[in-house]
């Protein structure tokens, strides 16, 4: 995701990349990312100096912690999409966070379209309440439902409270799906398949289907480019993209 | 729609009918619409006596305006299906709701997977401006495109304005669709379909596509038992069922 | 089916109704059906006596066999829309239709979408083995998988063989569906829905799905329109819609 | 192509890479190519010397005649993927692959799930007249219909007939979509997409739509898997890869 946060800001008329950080830089690989000549390279967290604003994180979540403590104790507001921190560290960065008046954006998906179908579903489900989900996933995805589908049914689950799935016979077990709290979930893998997800809701007489499709994961610049601003403006760590949406 | 309210109304648990009113009544007629025996019947507006808290109306255009009236009058809140009242007629009624604070609702579509679709759609083209309409009905339908894909473009005119649609060349013209403000909308026409629309948002790397399917006409009583109780409630007269979700 | 019967052979050009066959017949009923003076009626088999070249019968399962006996015994070709008749049964009448030369269609299914769902699904599968199946009924529907999913899946089955599913782990269980051989199957149930099947095919870089709706089972008549001329003109007794396409 | 061919080649146990042919060869170049030891690399057509069976040809149009010509006069069965041979080369070519009795294909497009669409919707076409097609493609696609779906409306067209779209009154211009002999098309242009497209199929109370989507162009390498062996027994050239399926 680094060569393409890059990318992304260079190709933006209101983003300036100032600096980058790599523990155990790699001059040579740097170069070939195309950045300016004005573009600061440090190796080590403790040698970085600079006065940018906000700090774009994908990094493996064994260093995304410090990191980011780093960002919020010198001023620098923080974007990360790295999943995978521990409940309590997020807890610590936001508390950090409010005391620095530093606040930025932690979110595990960046894919505006993914985000988008989890808000609206949530929504629809205060007035549609049967519903089920079906995602479809490139077949070497080993788990099974994806964890956004899980996230979808956990939000819709929030609104519209336990309701058991219509009752059925499986004379095929498992033809039904998997049931999130009388969710029904669908995981489909098939070669060809990027990441996709559809959430069906039907009433008397009518369906309603959000639908999104992740081609590429590049699209996750997407929410990127709108993180940045709200990320520079924000006097909380918030977490998911959804809340800035 | 009548006949459908009716059924409605006796399945429901939160509400009773208590009275009807059909001009040029026709005793018959009504008997066979399983209504209790306590519903009373009748034929002319100034006959009319109930402590109904609730109008439900969807009859003819000449007659909508003078029915609501009527209704707003008498301190009974309106709930209004009927299309085609003009624009200055609805402006008197809303003056009228709002000196005897007896609201309501006036709404050209109760189905809620299409309020909610146009709802949907208006948030999305937000974050995501590149977007087209498909709509697709029976073949019966003469007029092109259907009111509810012409409203959705409205609406999401509105928050993205203008932008014009990717520079084409067609080598069969019209195949590029119907312009409105640069939102490409298509309409579809075939046998068999009821009535149903599709809005593509597309960004890099990713789409999200938000449909919804009319089975049935019965689906419009999804969205009047939405809007009794808000009507019931309301201090003024609302135009749209999106604006009580 | 029988009133939809009478009204498709009424609307057509080509076919007219010379006659009528209802067990314990009641005139009243049978004139409310609009059927033409010239239609004879018939309350017993063995009174039946007309030279109409087509039987259509979607009787219940324990008169059919019966019925379709008499026909082909009568030089009458059959169009049979009951499912449940019994395999040595429907061998027996395969054999009668031959020794007669008097043949004629049985289908379970008269639905032309979905029988050519099925035929195009059998065939995608020889050049693209990986494929998944998604069907959805409405909430009253107790025992999944549909008949056509299960169907689809056993004549995929046939052409691409034993192809174990990608691996996956569940953590929710039974989200990867039902396995039929290798074919996952998903069911959906929700209100609103009426009677739909997709086919998912995915290989390399592309997918290809095929989809059915039925919105109302007056679509079996678009089938039986085509079985009746064929029927007409069969030697024998075939059984599947799709033989005849 | 050509890198995508190699990686086909050399991924499948099938084939076998023995020879590969580029007109101002640059061996750096074909070094990076991933090609064993034992592929032999001419850049001159009069130079080439081998017992391949089959010639594999994405080249630029200018050079594909002149190359086809050469290889079926060597006996080497081509599989060539370059749309744009004018009609009478082509039928040079085929005069000359059934004097030598070496036979291959031709085959404007190699996209499988493209290719079964169109061969399904033309089946459909006999049953199910009423038909509409929607393409969807990036918006950096200026022309409009895409080739695939205009040959998909002639294919239709050669089975059903003209056959006049329902009547319309477009409120907007363009709404209804391009006619193609009855056959209405609409094309979407967003970005994300990549290439898809939808046959719509109408009929009383039900629906049938194929839909293929094209991810990735490597998805054109399912296709000449297939060709390869069709061409190395044929003893014609055949035009079209529907014709080997």
């Amino acid at each position: 995701m680094g060569q393409k946060t890059v990318q992304m800001i260079n190709e933006s008329d209101e983003f300036e990349l100032v600096g980058g950080y790599n523990p155990g830089i790699d001059v040579a690989h740097m170069q070939g990312m195309g950045l300016n000549d004005n573009v600061k390279l440090f190796s080590q967290l403790d040698e970085i100096e600079t006065d940018a604003d906000v700090w774009i994180d994908f990094t493996v979540p064994s260093a995304v912690f410090g990191n980011v403590k780093f960002a919020i104790e010198h001023g620098i507001h923080p974007v990360v999409g790295t999943s995978g921190m521990k409940e309590d560290q997020i807890k610590q960065l936001q508390q950090l966070a409010k005391e620095k008046q530093v606040g930025g954006i932690i979110a595990p998906n960046f894919g505006l379209s993914a985000v988008l179908l989890m808000k609206f579903a949530k929504e629809a489900a205060k007035y549609l309440p049967d519903v089920e989900i079906i995602e479809m996933h490139h077949d070497d995805k080993l788990d099974a439902p994806s964890g956004t589908a899980l996230s979808t049914a956990q939000m819709i689950s929030e609104v519209r409270g336990d309701k058991p799935a219509p009752k059925s016979e499986e004379t095929l077990p498992g033809v039904r799906g998997g049931d999130y709290k009388g969710i029904k979930i669908h995981s489909v893998r098939l070669p060809g398949y990027v990441a996709h997800e559809q959430v069906l809701f039907g009433s008397k007489g009518e369906a309603l289907t959000i639908r999104q499709d992740s081609f590429d994961r590049g699209s996750f610049m997407n929410g990127v480019k709108l993180a940045v601003p709200a990320a520079a403006k924000a006097t909380e760590l918030i977490v998911g993209l959804e809340n800035i949406l």
